[in-house]
């Protein structure tokens, strides 16, 4: 039974060599065109996904495409089976690795419904799974619609006969049957599961954001021309909305900073706490009592971390606080314990502009390690509801939303069996500015001392509040937030120390 | 083993009863500002939902803000055993039934997170059910949020020993013992799995477009307040947001028609053939069998409803197609086999008011039926991506965005065991033209066109796409299509009857 869902792709459809020639000849100059507009406007990346059995055409679509428009601003990535790379790492790295800057095109053959689609069809993954999997997709594809992408995705229909007619002609041709394997053959027999599967991927993420388009594939001449087309206006279309779009978005936060500004004078909020205040920051510890324990709990972390190496299980460690709360120095308490060539420590400052072309999460999943290793972020993706939305370069519709996607992403990284820990380095206020003074003072350590330090500081409550938000929407028991008391380096170095080294021997101990 | 997300809610806040006052006149003058703004602003409604353990103040909060602002344009619901109504109905029901209009408040307790949260936490159903429902949840504030509602949501947190003391001391009172049940307790002993769930919650609906806020509730005058600010401050960037989303949205469509109108010269799609002129619409039924026919697939119909309905399976029938198409006396063919105590026919055309005043599936879900009846839509929900499409009362993102939409709501019905079925009857330009012309003829048939019908048949090439699409992005095995040839009526009442016996016969025989 074949869902009418395909039959919208069973119709015959064809052109003639010649209307092909002519029309070919219109629309790859408007491709073209528009492609220019897409760099020039370069808000937002273009995402092309083919999905679809074999003998659609994905591959020769894909190839005309990059022969329509300039093949320089298009990054084709098809995925075969996973690389080592690829293998160490989870799931979604790949696809998050593989993102086209704004203003460019990315085209992706067995792509990201690739793996869960046929995991479902060779009955590997039962419906559960497969539409959990389906609900990530989603996710991914709506992370980048909302940060402006456009995605649009092609199923190349063929019809089982057509399917099998071409295996067979290829197969008969001496020069050709090399084309066909024993694999083509197993999924041409699986063909209605295919489609069953098919029908439950493209009716559970065809949005608005990233629509289906559902394309006959028999005949080359139609199918070249129905993709071109329907990713002409669709580009047409986006580039439109971007326009407004971004007005739109900039009039909206500055109404809202003018309505907070106006707020400000007032400062009427009933809340005189936030979880900052809760901790007691009179805790300190001794200069022996802490070498000995920092020696101790170096010993310890060292032998839990070959422990945890050897069952492939990496961890990532976030580390924030206010400027000067001690986060470089907890760091190194735990580096030392480690052999360098299995950690690594990533500072995050200002984004670069090849990280800027890119949707916020994207630096930092450059940096998520193979299994067994040890990642210190010192600073991370949570500058997005700090920093980024005191300073206003995330505005209110962004780091509003971000909560959910920092969420989502740190569920895909302890689905892949990552150990994940953060760290918030508390100190107070006056123990901030005399740290200040003392880098003031001290010549070796006046370069840490920023006039950005002092602008942060003169936001200390906004911080605060600001912290508190975020702990409240991303504190989790896979992804735990430990605040620890900062006045005090050594107590604080070690409950750096103690939280990571009970963390890990709590998973090594599964 | 607490997490510190509810732990920003374990500070201790509070407030003294004098500053209560003098800041409650303040808050509450703001609030009632608010409201009318809201209300003659009229383009949203505002859903506030309050979840949380006993005594976090959920009731009292609701009576204070009801007593705050005008409660006339308040509507409160409170979710306790669901009632025989909404027993029979698929578990979404009640609250698309409980929309507020735009320019209005809702206000719910127990509300649509109650149920699934108890049953994972009793352990009724587990963690993959729990996600998958909370999927839906979010999938249902997105299509309101779209739809440009503010939903707001309050955690009202309690810690455990609060809760307690608070339990203990209602019950030593004989004054307030009746307060606290068995009940109570029980959930008191499943405190910490209960925190569990709900971080399981938050964590995963906590979404820009509908927010969690967690408030510690055990302080009457600190929790009131708190939760009255938060809902002043998004309320005012939400009008202020809604009036700038406005203009975004009507210039945008603006520019796409415009697009639209500047390509229609050239009407340069491949595409030659839709899925209806695969359609051999020469298809024919003489009248003695056409006679016959009916009168057994009528009786059979009669017997397999008789069957649906003691197995307490409701049918939904979903008609559409062009104008003249026959559908009204294809429905006729079915209802007279049935006894009208149990049949209801929905025909649609323009919404009411009432109607315009909520969500477009909401005057839907309004005409879901009780189980085992039969529920016929003359045109239906599919006025969203046809008449509604062309005609421009539904901008581009809205359209586009509905087929999602459509499917989430199609397989909620599914899911409750409903058999859904949605036919077109189809008939040609030609054959259109000789029934228009015949209405016009016969006097009793002249109410039935209308200058519309005329208007949209000029537009049948339009139609004609729109419902290619349609199928493309709708047709599931769950909620088929079936496409009848219509230009013989005979013929299509015969294919209408025959593929409802069908289905039924499946659908019984499960």
């Amino acid at each position: 039974m074949n869902s009418s869902m395909f039959q919208t792709a069973e119709l015959g459809q064809s052109v003639s060599k010649k209307a092909f020639k002519e029309r070919e000849q219109i629309l790859r100059e408007s491709l073209l065109d528009l492609q220019t507009q897409l760099r020039a406007d370069g808000s937002f990346p273009m995402l092309i996904d083919f999905g679809g059995v074999r003998g659609g055409g994905k591959g020769t679509t894909t190839n005309l495409l990059n022969k329509w428009m300039d093949a320089s601003y298009i990054e084709t990535h098809a995925y075969g089976n996973p690389t080592g790379e690829e293998l160490q790492r989870p799931y979604w790295w790949k696809f998050w690795r593989d993102l086209p800057p704004r203003g460019t095109i990315g085209i992706y053959l067995s792509g990201r419904y690739s793996r869960p689609l046929l995991d479902y069809v060779y009955g590997n993954s039962d419906l559960d799974t497969y539409l959990q999997r389906l609900g990530r997709i989603r996710a991914f594809e709506q992370a980048l619609a909302d940060d402006g992408a456009l995605i649009l995705k092609f199923w190349m229909h063929v019809r089982a006969e057509a399917q099998k007619e071409r295996l067979e002609a290829l197969q008969n041709d001496p020069l050709n049957s090399w084309r066909v394997s024993e694999i083509d053959w197993t999924h041409y027999q699986m063909y209605d599961r295919f489609l069953e599967a098919a029908e439950v991927a493209v009716s559970r993420t065809n949005t608005g954001e990233a629509p289906w388009e559902i394309v006959e594939g028999a005949d080359y001449h139609y199918r070249s021309l129905r993709v071109g087309e329907v990713l002409k206006e669709a580009l047409t279309r986006h580039l439109k909305r971007s326009d407004i779009r971004r007005r739109y978005l900039e009039e909206l936060s500055q109404e809202i900073r003018d309505a907070d500004n106006a707020a400000d004078g007032s400062h009427d909020s009933v809340r005189t706490k936030t979880i900052l205040d809760a901790l007691d920051l009179s805790l300190k510890l001794k200069k022996k009592p802490y070498r000995r324990k920092v020696k101790e709990l170096q010993a310890r972390l060292n032998a839990l971390h070959m422990r945890a190496a050897s069952r492939d299980m990496s961890v990532l460690l976030v580390f924030e606080g206010p400027d000067a709360a001690g986060k470089s120095g907890a760091i190194r308490r735990v580096t030392e314990a480690l052999d360098a060539r299995w950690y690594k420590v990533h500072p995050f400052s200002a984004p670069t502009d090849e990280e800027n072309a890119r949707h916020y999460l994207w630096r930092f999943w450059r940096c998520i390690p193979r299994k067994g290793r040890v990642t210190v972020f010192d600073r991370s993706w949570y500058g997005r509801v700090l920093v980024e939305r005191i300073e206003g370069f995330a505005n209110d519709v962004e780091w509003r939303r971000s909560y959910a996607e920092i969420n989502n992403f740190e569920e895909l990284l302890v689905e892949h069996g990552i150990v994940l820990l953060k760290f918030w380095i508390h100190i107070s206020k006056e123990e901030q500015l005399a740290r200040f003074r003392s880098r003031e003072e001290t010549p070796h350590k006046r370069w840490k001392l920023t006039d950005e330090d002092w602008r942060n500081r003169a936001r200390w409550e906004d911080y605060a509040e600001a912290a508190h938000k975020m702990i409240q929407a991303t504190d989790r028991q896979v992804a735990p937030w430990i605040l620890v008391e900062g006045n005090d380096k050594n107590f604080a170095r070690v409950r750096v120390l103690e939280s990571l080294c009970e963390a890990l021997e709590r998973a090594t101990s599964e």
